[in-house]
């Protein structure tokens, strides 16, 4: 059903808010997290940096709560929409990872942060 | 700026629809497919399968206008929030390509086909 050989077994899945249509991240999924997200309802990605499965909210409890899963024409790219619990998907404290726009050739924060990084994650 | 190094020169960048926020599909960048979209303001990405840049709507007509780039909080994620020209970015006819909602262990077409690729593409 998809195709995850493409890229080496991982392939680019994309959060987006189920009710309002932000995109809140991108992560890669490999067959596994593939499967326990379909069996557990809740985002899990892989982790390319620590080469395991990443169970999104684990730590800070701001899981992502599956409302739909959607596959592109190549079936090689996962769209999941979702419920992210806690109000914000990106560790940096915003609702969305893509919180800055290129403008030129600089980088402008276009969004507030909804929690203090350094109180969820206790560093 | 951003961060080409992490995945071999190549980036995920995802195209939404700059005013309903439905996410169009997921294509590629290398810097100097990046490069050109800014000058040009219009999406340009890299083909891995064809190994060159892609210019977007070049064969069809069906540009993407440029109306905001986002970059992700890991600088390895491209966010294009854009206007689709002719109406759908799917090579199937569709508005997106993400037109298949997993249901089970079943795909299920969920949206309407914009135009015929078969007209489109002279195929």
């Amino acid at each position: 059903m998809i195709d995850f050989k493409k890229t080496g077994g991982i392939i680019p899945a994309i959060a987006q808010d189920a009710d309002t249509g932000e995109v809140l991240m991108l992560a890669w999924m490999n067959e596994e997290a593939f499967a326990e997200t379909v069996r557990t309802n809740r985002a899990c990605y892989f982790s390319r940096s620590r080469g395991k499965l990443w169970r999104k909210g684990e730590e800070s409890g701001h899981v992502q709560e599956i409302r739909g899963i959607y596959i592109d024409c190549d079936a090689d790219t996962i769209l999941l929409k979702v419920t992210q619990v806690g109000g914000a998907a990106c560790h940096e404290g915003y609702k969305s990872c893509f919180f800055r726009q290129v403008e030129g050739e600089l980088l402008r924060v276009v969004a507030d942060r909804v929690f203090d990084p350094q109180t969820v994650y206790k560093k």
